[in-house]
């Protein structure tokens, strides 16, 4: 898999990793009803503790990313990818705060941080144009 | 203080106080030099531990909005505040980035995002005005 994992982050390991496999759902990486590794091959491959594997697939079950069937295995959501509802919108919100009051605190226009935000999206969405100017 | 926690939360309370500290100085409700209470009394009005505000301090001492002096006490930054540096983008990169994903995992638009983030980053830095279309 694609999973990049930095040891050294202050981000938990388990984070890291359902971030990744959430930002592969959102560039198409990984499409609906794809099968994902095992937690035990996904914890050998990544070198990782069963433990913070399970985590994270525990934590997208939950929001809806991922299915866990005893057959199967695990496995993208085949049906409807969860919506921006109400409830992530105030998460969202939440956590988007400190960002933009710190980005105010230091100087950065609006103009800026908004700009900084559209290329990530664009660059998670259509990670092949690293950066360029999209058609 | 303007501080206010919530103990329930999962983001830790001295995050959540350096957090509204650095909202505080980009709405300009804390003023350049402007002393803050000492430890020990901020501790006790938010009934928190002394260890969970000196932590706060320190993180924010340490990133230049604050400075502790023997004498005069906590201050904020009475010089330039810390600039929108290569060091902070890449930070705040790294924290946008797995909420732009799931934004789009989740199908809000970049114009829904962009929004959102423009509404907050108003918010803060004119409190007064609640969300109202402002001149």
């Amino acid at each position: 898999m694609f999973i990049e994992l930095d040891l050294q982050s202050e981000v938990p390991i388990y984070k890291q990793l359902a971030d990744q496999l959430i930002e592969g759902i959102a560039s198409g990486k990984l499409s609906s009803g794809q099968p994902l590794p095992s937690v035990r091959t996904l914890a050998a491959d990544l070198g990782i503790n069963l433990h913070t594997v399970n985590k994270a697939y525990q934590a997208l079950k939950q929001e809806g990313f991922l299915e866990i069937h005893r057959k199967q295995g695990v496995i993208v959501q085949p049906g409807s990818l969860p919506s921006a509802d109400e409830a992530f919108r105030e998460r969202l919100r939440r956590d988007l705060r400190p960002l933009a009051a710190e980005s105010a605190a230091r100087g950065m226009s609006e103009d800026e941080l908004q700009e900084l935000l559209l290329s990530l999206y664009r660059q998670i969405q259509n990670p092949s144009s690293q950066g360029g100017t999209s058609p």
